[in-house]
This record gives structure tokens, C-alpha cells and sequence, in this order.
């Protein structure tokens, strides 16, 4: 067929592919840059195929054959992963497991669920509305639970419930010759060997494509309330923060917003909140436990300079207040219209992160750039959102130093180069940087596991 | 030297051992038996040399000689695993942890701290008693860091903190090529690559030799408290903590203690508990969130028909009842002056732990066994302790096949051969039969990282 002439993949493999899966695969332009398409700054990359995987079968069919090709295989759902994770860096197959969505298996008694990759997490927590119980994972984006896995994704609630690593029971996953791999099981902890599920948790594609994976999932508490705090200082904001998680009162959610985000949101939310420093809370609970939470919060943020702490019980000022903190990206990027973000995600420990917070601060203002900062801070990790002009390539340059120094004094506060974002392409330098006598332990797993670099080629890690 | 003439190793790793490690080198028969030493019922096996390491050199030199001349390493510390870990089925040398003892760093300001891989838990909660910080995980036995590190150790404390999968935030181990590997930072999540530390975690010392490890702390909680409460009957017991869970009351601490094993408590530890199946609980948490914790769950028991739900404020009645649960193995073995005990160690989903205690009470009825039942319920974890005549085959024999019924229904419900206790060589076939899929993988990242095999050879899997 025509639409084959150019391509530059063997021709045995194209006919093979087609053969088997059929009209799931497409050879053409415009499927290709559909899948390709990035919501981030970084390039695309186009494929050489899509498969549209709708079953397990066609994930193993397609890996069989790649393998015995040679052709790489990125696996991709939703497209909101921020490191150029689907880039197709070496063409190849672009495997979408958007039509795998089904929720297999919901138990109410265990808490627990098994979906296949494609399920969103709101598609989960829309089929849960009934059963009392919930998923609290929540990056942002309507995110697969594949790519979350794939990318150990986490949030808002992180703080709470863990992130993708402490909450994935096992998985089902593809490897690289098609093979099959079960690992985990329902039970709640398990010392039975080595821990697989955790090994292909935040493996971004290179190590096996996941194809279905357990879930926790948690009982909708009580009550629920959020608050709110204006702040003079990001010290006195972030030593509020640090005294909660020192005292273990166990916040359901407690994010950071510097006067120039919370600028954003204003116009872009409508809202009036002083364009200072905030934090915005959520608490979980019983009746008493969310009362009594929010009371020790109030008085911490007022015994660090917090002004006017405001409690809400009422669900409707807690959607505003989250969908306005869901929308801050959005209100970033209206600061400027027509500009690009560049989201920055680095996580220290505590103790540090006035430190980080205060440097990246004066950083962007000696480069001349417009940034916003949140973060989740009860866990240490916050993003600067860089915009930029597309057509500036010094602000770029500029953005590219400012994200070098955020990582690299990271690390060397005893922190991580990306708290939640993941390596992808954009970050393999600062991985190789915070630790560098890992990489030659990961490579080789890597080798190990796909031998011919089939897997999503290119990220994490080079190999030589 | 006349001590070196019978050995098994190689002349030329001997003298180079010694000549790198002096007197921290023995090869006497009285070092290596004590090196073999069980606290189970493992059949102990000899090393042919023991080194007892002072410092991370120690560690380098021994992985790089024993590689260089493919002689096994088998790292101990407190010998207080319970599958044959330590055993050294295929010689070579034991190497010895408990030297290195030092915890390097606290850091009070972030809830962390650093030690190094022979320091114990009781001796960390020492050093911590003044900071105003735990470290939760309470396998039962003082075991050291490492140990529990390598062994995915949890306890009953896991309900509420985890295990140690949750509380390593990186760690530093030596491959077997002598080569260093520093995983994980000291931030609370991270994004960054393969989790390298999660597969260190209950690798069980068949992939690096650890040696310090970055744990979380927690802050004592304001208020602790305790509560009792006995059952006719197990369903009641289980069901309660099922509702208790579901409704995610978090409570610090719910042991079950069938019959039998209350009886051998009231003998051992002088307490008059009725002789029915019973929960233990700990609350922690603020004074008016214990209060509720527990009313809470005082009200579930009743529900569930138990009897007179006793809660405990002060320390000493708390005490009281821990040091009884904990001297719970004691107690058993007493029930059976000079038997030896058989610990077997489950996991299953709790909708399923009724059927699955059931179950075991009644095949131990049917195989005419004396043991005990206890249990981490809110994990649906338990054990069944086997007491042994050593000189009656057919106990054992029936022993072994009830510790099989056990292991193939939990797998068959959705659980796991091992909750806690791990693999080490005592439990290969189980894990085999648990995940079938996951074995070849696990053989193929033990290939990569340990070539020639001289990482505790034998325990976990076999290779081909």
C-alpha cells in the first residue's frame, strides 16, 4: 500500500502488524501526529505506527513482533506526562491503550480494585460514586492509571495516601518478548520476593507495558473541610507546613501558592484571595477529627504570621477553592497569553525547602523571568512554572539555567531531581547527576529485561 | 595455618582475606557454628570463614574477593529471620553485621535518620527517646535495620505505618562485584528512575550486601492508649476488624490471639484473660481522637458480639498487654515443654481471613496438631505456630502439609505465601506457585546484578 512507501520500518514487520491486529493499526500521517501530540514544551516525535490496543492480546502480539524486529514501542493513554516520555525518539510503534479502559473488579469489602490501563482516574472515581469508597491519586490531569503507574504519579493527596508506589497492590504487564508478568497480589503487604510491581512502578515504558494494575482505594472519610491562609512570607508559610508534619496532624492536602500564582488565579478563577503567599488545606476525617484538625492548623499558620485563616465545612468554598488550584497551570499560562510553560518539579526535605522556595525566587527575578510556584508541600515538592515567549530563544536558555539550578541544589539539600514528574527525556542529565552509581545498577536491569531496547528507547537513561 | 587445612574455600581467597582483614577474619569451627545459628527450625549450615565487618571497606573487600573467587556471601546480623535466610547452603563465608552499629545522623527537623545496616530497633528507639520521634516497625524480635531492610520485615505496628517497604527512603549497599550503589535521597517522593531501594527492600541479600540505611521517623503521638476484647467466636472477631478498616478508623495496632494462644499468654505471662478468641488494639493520636478511636471501635465489637471491650489508658496496662502479645512465641513453646515451633506466616485479602483462619483451625484439629494463632488482622496477616516433638517425623510431616494447606488457599484468595517473613529457602516452592510469571524475571535481575551467583545463592529462587 502506498501509505507504506516512505516508512522506515521493515516491511516483514508492517506486514505482519497488519496481518494480525488489522484496522488497530495505522501507518498514517495523521494518526502518527496525533500521537505524537505533547501538552508539553517538549518536541514531538513521530511514531512510525499506531497500534490501538483493545485487548491484552494485541499488547502481546505487538511486542512480539517489535521485538523480533527491532522496532521500539512506546506505550502511551491520556499524553499528559511532562518529560517527552511518548516521544517517539526512534520512531517506531506508538501504542495507545486509550480503548483499554475497563474496571474489572471493584471489591467494597477489601478496598481494593483491578482496572486496565487505559481507565482514567476520574472515569474510576465516577464508576465509584456508589460504593462509598474513592481513589485519591490526583496529578492533575485526567491521567490513565497506566501512565500514573508507569510515571509513580502523585499530587495533591500524596501527602495522605501515598503516591502510584504506595498504592499499586500488583500488576499485569507485557515484557519486551511479549512474555507475560504477573506480580503482587491482593494482599495488603507480602514479603514474597523481589518487589516487581514496585520495580515496573515508575518505569516509564522501559521495562514492560502495563497492561492492568490493583488498586487501593479508600473509604470516603466523614467529613471533609478545606481552609485557607495568606501568608507575609514563603518562610512563614513554609515553617507553618513544617510544624504540621512534625506534629503528624495528618492533612489530607496542604498546598503552596506564591503571590504571583495566586495573581493568576484571581484572573483566571474569578476569585479575590491577597496576592500574598497562601496555603490551601484540605483535612479528612470524622466530624470531631476535621474540627479538631483544622483548629491546631489555624493556630500554627497564625503562630507563623498567617493572616485571616478561613475554615470551610461547606463543599461548595472547598470545589472553588480545589478547582482553582486545579486550574492554576491554566491561570499561569493566561498570565501571558500566547506564551509557553515550562513546569519545573523538584522535591527536598522539609527542613530545606524555605531554602529551595527563596533561591529559585530570587533566581527568576535575576533572569527576568515570569514564573508562578506551587507545590505540595507537606511532602517537600514544589514546581515553578516558567512562561515563556515561543519566539524568545534567550528566555529560553534562561528558563533551561533557572531549572538546572532548582535540580542541582535539590540534590544537594539531599533532595530529588523530580518529585513526581519523572525522568522522560527531559531530565536524564539530573538523574545521572543525584545518583550516579545507580544508573549503572538501572542500565543493567534494563539490559537484563529488554535486551534488544525495545521498550520506550531513550528515556531515563542511555544506554552507552 | 593448621585451621585453614579442611576448608572448602580456595587457598588463594583465604590468604587474601586475611591479609586485607586481619583479625576480623576467622575460619575456626567455633565462629562459623555460631555464624549458622537458628532461632527456627531450619536445619543450620556452616560457612566456611565469617567476617566480621567494622566499616563499609570491610564489605568492599569481602564482595570483591568472594566475586573474584566465587565464594558465597551470606550477611547476618541478629539471626532472627524465620525462612533459613542466614543458612549458608553453599558455604563461603558469613558476614557478619552486627559491628556496624552506628546511627550516623538524625534529623529531627525532617523525621528522618541514617544508620548504618547492624544497628538493632530497640537501640535506634533508645537513641531516639529523647528527640520526641519512633521508628514503628516491631517485627517482634530486636532485628537489626539491615535485616529488616532485606527481609521486607513489618509487625504489628504495620496496620498504621507500614512496612519497611514504606519507611526506607533510600539506602546504600554494596554490589557483588564490590561496586557501591547509593538509591533514594532524603525526600519524602520522588520520580527519579527505577526504584532501586523498593528492590533492594526484601531482596533478602541475594543482590547487595546493605549497609546503611535512610529510614522515616514519626513523632510520638499525644496520646496512646489500649483495648481488649474477647469473642465467641473468630468470625465475630474478624468482622469487626473488617468494618474497622473499611471504615478507615487508624487504628496503631489490632492483633488477633485465637483460644489457644490465649491460654499459653495467661500461663506464660500470668494473665487471666478468658480463654476466647480476642483482639488487642492500640490508638494513636490526640487525646480527643483516641477517645473517639476507640469509642468507635468498642462500639463494632459489641456489634459483633464482643464480650466486656476494655480500654486502657495509662501506660502500664498498655504495656502489660503488649509485653504479653509480644512473648506470645515464648508463651506457645511453653505450652509444650521442649518442642520446637513451626512459625507459618499468611497474607490474604480480610473478606477472606475468616474463611482462611477457619480453615486452618479446623485442618489443625484434623491433623492432630498443637499450635497457636495470632495475627497482624488488619493486614489479614497471621501465623499459626506449630508445636514439635524433634523427635516425632510424623509431626513434622503433618506440619508441612498443613503449612501448604495454608500457603495454597491464601495464594487461591487472592494472598500471599508470605505476609512478612519472606522467602529465604523455605518457602521457594510457595513463592513459584504464587507468582509463576514473576519468577523468570526475578532470575533475570538476579543474573544481571549477581552473575556469579555468590549473593546468599539458593534462598528466594533457584537459578535453572
Amino acid at each position: 500500500m502506498s501509505h507504506y512507501d516512505d516508512s522506515a520500518l521493515p516491511r516483514a514487520f508492517r506486514d505482519a502488524l497488519t496481518q494480525a491486529l488489522g484496522n488497530k493499526v495505522s501507518f498514517a500521517l495523521g494518526a502518527r501526529e496525533q500521537a505524537a501530540q505533547e501538552v508539553t514544551h517538549h518536541k514531538p516525535h513521530l511514531p512510525d505506527a499506531v497500534v490501538f490496543a483493545h485487548e491484552h492480546d494485541d499488547v502481546q502480539i505487538t511486542a512480539e513482533l517489535c521485538n523480533q524486529h527491532r522496532v521500539p514501542i512506546v506505550a502511551r493513554a491520556q499524553g499528559s506526562s511532562l518529560e517527552g516520555h511518548i516521544a517517539a525518539l526512534k520512531g517506531g510503534v506508538s501504542l495507545d491503550m486509550n480503548a483499554m479502559n475497563a474496571i474489572l473488579e471493584v471489591n467494597q469489602s477489601d478496598l481494593d480494585c483491578r482496572v486496565q490501563a487505559g481507565v482514567t482516574r476520574k472515569q474510576l472515581n465516577e464508576h465509584l460514586r456508589d460504593t462509598g469508597l474513592f481513589f485519591p491519586i490526583d496529578p492533575g490531569a485526567d491521567a490513565s492509571i497506566g501512565g500514573m503507574t508507569a510515571t509513580r504519579a502523585s499530587g495533591t493527596n500524596a501527602v495522605r495516601y501515598g503516591t502510584m508506589r504506595e498504592n499499586v497492590l500488583g500488576l499485569t504487564a507485557i515484557m519486551a518478548d511479549g512474555s507475560l508478568l504477573r506480580c503482587g497480589t491482593r494482599a495488603r503487604k507480602s514479603a514474597a520476593g523481589y518487589d516487581l510491581t514496585r520495580l515496573l512502578v515508575g518505569s516509564e515504558g522501559t521495562l514492560g507495558l502495563i497492561t492492568e494494575i490493583q488498586l487501593r482505594l479508600y473509604g470516603i472519610p466523614e467529613a471533609m473541610s478545606a481552609a485557607i491562609c495568606a501568608f507575609e512570607t514563603i518562610e512563614g508559610a513554609v515553617e507553618a507546613v513544617q510544624l504540621i508534619m512534625q506534629m503528624g496532624i495528618p492533612v489530607a492536602r496542604v498546598e503552596f501558592l506564591d503571590a504571583m500564582q495566586i495573581k493568576a488565579v484571581n484572573a483566571y478563577s474569578k476569585t479575590s484571595y491577597a496576592e500574598e503567599p497562601h496555603l490551601f488545606f484540605e483535612f479528612h476525617g470524622t466530624n470531631t477529627g476535621v474540627e479538631e484538625q483544622a483548629a491546631m492548623v489555624g493556630e500554627i499558620c497564625n503562630d507563623f504570621g498567617g493572616k485571616g485563616f478561613q475554615w470551610a465545612k461547606d463543599a461548595e468554598t472547598r470545589n472553588k477553592l480545589w478547582r482553582a488550584r486545579h486550574d492554576a497551570y491554566w491561570a499561569s499560562l493566561a498570565l501571558r497569553p500566547g506564551c509557553k510553560g515550562l513546569a519545573t518539579d523538584i522535591c527536598v526535605p522539609i527542613s530545606r525547602l524555605s531554602e529551595s522556595l527563596l533561591a529559585t525566587r530570587k533566581a527568576t527575578t535575576e533572569l527576568g523571568l515570569v514564573a508562578t510556584m506551587a507545590g505540595h508541600v507537606g511532602d517537600g515538592n514544589y514546581h515553578l512554572l516558567i512562561l515563556l515567549d515561543e519566539n524568545k530563544p534567550e528566555e529560553w536558555e534562561a528558563a533551561a539555567k533557572l531549572n538546572q539550578r532548582m535540580v542541582e541544589q535539590a540534590i544537594d539539600l539531599g533532595g530529588t531531581c523530580t518529585g513526581e514528574h519523572g525522568v522522560g527525556y527531559g531530565k536524564k542529565k539530573y538523574l545521572l547527576k543525584e545518583m550516579p552509581t545507580a544508573l549503572p545498577v538501572m542500565a543493567s536491569i534494563k539490559r537484563a529485561l529488554d535486551p534488544n531496547n525495545i521498550l520506550n528507547p531513550g528515556k531515563i537513561f542511555d544506554l552507552d
